[in-house]
C-alpha cells in the first residue's frame, strides 16, 4: 500500500466517481436527453481534477450510450437513460431514490446466524442487565413525567453538564457544556456532519480501510473519496498531507484509537502533527472515539481533541458500544462555529434525543456501577480476543494483535476468496465482516474483520475454530 | 387567496429561489469567481421554468454584484463572494455548513415562557405518568435484557405487527409489518422522505399555511416550494392540479386532518380525487395524520391513505401527540417501492429508533388504560380549546372553530403588527406562533397560531386575556 503504485488505482476510482455523478444526475432527471453535458475543462476545474480523469469518465459514458458526442460540439445526454417508478407506471418522469442509498454492513448483519462474528456489538450477556432494569425504575420515581417531556434538540442540559465535566478529565483540554451536543447513537452523528458540511463531489478523506457504514453515510452525501491508509504504526503523514494540500478535502472522517476494523491506534506523536495539517489546510477531523475505553493493557493516548486549539477537530464519543446499547447515545464536542449548524441540522432531523434515554443513561453513567462494569467488561473482551488469537494461531492467516476495541482485523492467504468462504460460513451459521466493504476503494479482497465481542465465549471458541475449517477445506 | 392575483408573487418568490440556489454554489465554492454561470435557457429547462423567472434572477446577481456580464457570452460569477469560516482563518477555501439550516419554530420555542402557546404538545399534566412509570418498570420485567440489544433499523417486528393491525383496522385496507417503518417522531420521518424522494431545485408541494418545521427541512435539501391554499373545506383541486400539471412535484406535503396550523379538515370528497391526481402526476401524496385520534365531536373521514391503490401515500401516523411525547414514535405506511429506500435511509441516518422506546410504547399501547387515557385527553382538550374561545370572543379577531387538533389559527386585524405583538407578549412571558412562519411564502402576517393543548385551563384562560389586552394596547 505505498504511494506510487495506488496513483493508478487512484485515477481509476476517481474516473469511476466522476462518471456515477454524472450517471446519477441524468437518471435523476436533472440533466435530460439531448441536454448539453458540462466540457471536460469546466468539469475538470470545477471538480479539482485532471481533464484526463474527466475525460476517461466521459468515454465511458458514451461507451455506455449514456452520452453522445456531436462533432465540435461536446458530450450530450441520451435518451432513454431515465429509471423509472418501480410500481409498474408508465409515466414520463422518474421517481427514485437517491442512487448511492445503500448500507452495506447491513445486509450482512440481518441475516440471523449463530456465530455472530460481524457486529461489533457488545454480549448483552456482559451488561450489568437486572441493575440497569432497576435503575430504570429508579429514574422513574425522580422524574415522573419523564415520558411527557421533549428533550431541547441540543440535548438535556444535566447530561451535558455531567459529560462536560468528564470529558474535560479525559480531554485534558477546555470543554462546556454548550459545546456538547447529544445525538442518538454516533452513527447519527456521522450523517448529520455529512449532511453540513458535505456537499455532491466535495472532497473528503477517509482511512482506508475503515467503518463500512462511515463510507455510506458520506456516499450518500455524494462525497468524493480519497483514502489514507492506515497501519499499525499509523497514517503516512506525507501522504495526508499531499492528499490535503492537493484535493482540499472538506473532512477527515478518522477513528485513531484501537481503530474499526483494524484495531490500531495512530501514535501520540502523529496526533498534534495531524490536528496542525488540519488548520493549515482547513480540513475538519472528525475523530469518532468510540472504543476510548474499551482498553486491555493500558488507556489509549489523549484524543486529537486534546491538542486543538483553534476549532479543526469535532470529538465524536459515542457510549452504545458499552455503557447501554439500547438506549443510543452519543456525545458530540465541538466549539460554536462548527457545532450551531449541527444543532439546527439534528433539530431538523428528529427535534433531538428522546429524554427518557438521555435521563436514563445520566443516572447511570453516573453511577458507581457502571465504573465496575467498565473494569469488568475490559477483561471480559480481552480473555475473547485472546480466545480467537489462539484459536487461529494455527492458521497461516496474518494479524497484528490489538490493544483494545472490539475487532481482530485479519488477512487470508491470497488463494483463498472470502466472497466464498462468507457464502459458506453464513450456510453454517456463521457470520463475518468481509474486508472489501470497509475499503473506500473495495479491494481488500483477502481481510475479513472479525469481532470477537458479541458471542459467549464457549460459542467464540466453537465458531472460530468452525471457520478457520471451513477456510482449510 | 385566488388564483389569478397570487401569480406574480408567486414569480417572485420563484425568481427568489432561482436566486438563493445560485448564490449557495457560489458561497460553496461549486461555482468559482469567473466560472461561466448555465444560460438562461439551459437553466430555465433544467429547472421547468419561465426564461423570464430565470433572467430575473440574473439580473439580481448582477445587481448584488454576485455576477457580472461579458458581453456576447453571459454571465460570470464575481470574485470575493465566498464566506469564510467564522473561526478567523484567512485561508482561501470556506467552511460552511448549508446555507439554508434553519429551524424557525425552534428559536420561538426555545424561549421559556410561562404561558406557552407556541408548543403544539401535550400538557404533561394530562399523561398518566405515574401509570406510565409502571408500565416501564413491567416492560423491564418482560425484556431484562433491553438495555443492551439494538432494534433493526426498519423497527421492532412485535410493534410493527401490532400497529400493522391497529392501522388496518383504522384505515380498512390491506397493510402488513414489512409496510411499515418505525422513525424517531413524525418530523424524522419528514427528513428520510425530503432526503431520499427530494433533490435541489425539485418542484414539492406544501399546504399553505404548513407545518413550519416541514418547510425548514425541505429548503434544506433545496426543493422549490409551491403552494396549495388550505381552507375551513379543503383545497382548490383545480389549483393542485394546475400546479401537478405544471411543475411536476416530486411529492405533496399535506396534513389534512385537523390541519397543523389551521386546524381544518379536507373533506372525505375531495380525499378520493387527490389520490387519483397523485397517480395520474406520479406526485407522491405525503400524509401527515398526527392528529388523527385527537377529535372532538367524532372521528374524522378516512386518510387518503385509504383510497391509495398504487402506492403514492405515504402515511405517517406520530403518536408523540397524545401516547407518550418523550418516546418519539412514528409509524410510516408505505408500499415497497417507497418503503426500501426509507428503510435504508433510516439505517444510515441512525441505524433504527431504541429498542426501548419501542418497547415502552407497545405495552402502554396495547393497554386498557391507554384507550381511557385517550378518551378523557379528547374531552380535556375540548374543553381547554373552548376557554381560548370563549376568552377570545371579546375581540374582533377571527378564527374557525375546530373540530379537533391542538391549536387555534386566529386571523388578527391588519392593523395589529403581529411582531410587535410577538415582541411585547414574550417580554410578559407569552408565547405564540406568528403565521409568517407557517406560510412557505413568508407573507401570512396577520394570522397567529395558539396552541391550547400545553398549558394548565387556568394558565390557559389568564394567558389569553393578557394576550388580547396586549393587543388591544
Amino acid at each position: 500500500m505505498k504511494n506510487a503504485p495506488r496513483t493508478t488505482d487512484e485515477g481509476k476510482r476517481l474516473f469511476r466517481q466522476v462518471y456515477d455523478h454524472i450517471v446519477t444526475r441524468i437518471e435523476r432527471g436533472e440533466w435530460k436527453p439531448h441536454d448539453k453535458l458540462p466540457s471536460i475543462r469546466l468539469l475538470s476545474e470545477q471538480l479539482r481534477m485532471n481533464r484526463l480523469t474527466v475525460f476517461r469518465a466521459y468515454q465511458l459514458l458514451k461507451q455506455d450510450r449514456k452520452a453522445y458526442v456531436k462533432e465540435k460540439s461536446g458530450y450530450y445526454v441520451s435518451s432513454g437513460n431515465q429509471e423509472h417508478f418501480p410500481v409498474g407506471h408508465e409515466g414520463n418522469r422518474p421517481l427514485s431514490a437517491s442512487v448511492h442509498l445503500k448500507n452495506s454492513m447491513n445486509d450482512i448483519q440481518q441475516i440471523p446466524v449463530v456465530y455472530q462474528f460481524s457486529q461489533a456489538l457488545i454480549d448483552p450477556n456482559l451488561l450489568p442487565n437486572l441493575f440497569l432494569s432497576d435503575y430504570v425504575k429508579k429514574v422513574f420515581d425522580i422524574y415522573p413525567k419523564l415520558m411527557g417531556t421533549y428533550s431541547t434538540p441540543q440535548g438535556d442540559a444535566e447530561l451535558r453538564e455531567t459529560l462536560g465535566r468528564y470529558l474535560v478529565g479525559e480531554l485534558r483540554t477546555q470543554l462546556t457544556a454548550s459545546e456538547l451536543l447529544i445525538t442518538s447513537g454516533a452513527q447519527q452523528a456521522i450523517d448529520l456532519i455529512s449532511r453540513t458540511f458535505v456537499r455532491p463531489m466535495d472532497a473528503i478523506l477517509v482511512e482506508r480501510p475503515t467503518y463500512s457504514a462511515a463510507i455510506d453515510i458520506f456516499r450518500q452525501q455524494g462525497a468524493r473519496f480519497h483514502s489514507v491508509d492506515i497501519q499499525p504504526d499509523g497514517y503516512d503523514l506525507e501522504q495526508v498531507e499531499n492528499l490535503m494540500r492537493t484535493h482540499k478535502p472538506r473532512l477527515f472522517y478518522m477513528n485513531p484509537t484501537f481503530h474499526n476494523p483494524t484495531g490500531y491506534t495512530v501514535p501520540s506523536s502523529q496526533r498534534k502533527r495531524l490536528v496542525e495539517l488540519a488548520e493549515r489546510y482547513r480540513c475538519l477531523l472528525i475523530e469518532d472515539d468510540a472504543f476510548h475505553d474499551i482498553y486491555f493493557d493500558g488507556p489509549p493516548p489523549p484524543p486529537l481533541f486534546t491538542y486543538d486549539t483553534d476549532g479543526w477537530v469535532v470529538y465524536l464519543r459515542g457510549f452504545s458500544k458499552y455503557v447501554a446499547p439500547g438506549l443510543r447515545i452519543c456525545a458530540v464536542a465541538a466549539r460554536q462555529a462548527v457545532l450551531q449548524p449541527l444543532i439546527t441540522a439534528k433539530s431538523l432531523a428528529d427535534n433531538g434525543t428522546p429524554l427518557v434515554n438521555q435521563k436514563i443513561f445520566l443516572h447511570y453513567f453516573e453511577s458507581e456501577r457502571m465504573r465496575q462494569h467498565i473494569e469488568k467488561l475490559r477483561t471480559a473482551l480481552h480473555m475473547r480476543k485472546d480466545i480467537v488469537e489462539e484459536e487461529l494461531a494455527a492458521t497461516d492467516w496474518k494479524w497484528v494483535t490489538p490493544q483494545g476495541g472490539l475487532n481482530l482485523w485479519l488477512q487470508l492467504p491470497e488463494s483463498l476468496s472470502v466472497e466464498a468462504l462468507l457464502n459458506e460460513c453464513l450456510r453454517q451459521s456463521i457470520s463475518f465482516v468481509p474486508g472489501t466493504i470497509c475499503d473506500p476503494l473495495g479491494e481488500m479482497t483477502s481481510w475479513i474483520r472479525l469481532s470477537y465481542s458479541f458471542v459467549s465465549e464457549g460459542q467464540l471458541r466453537d465458531g472460530v475454530k468452525r471457520l478457520a475449517d471451513i477456510a482449510r477445506r
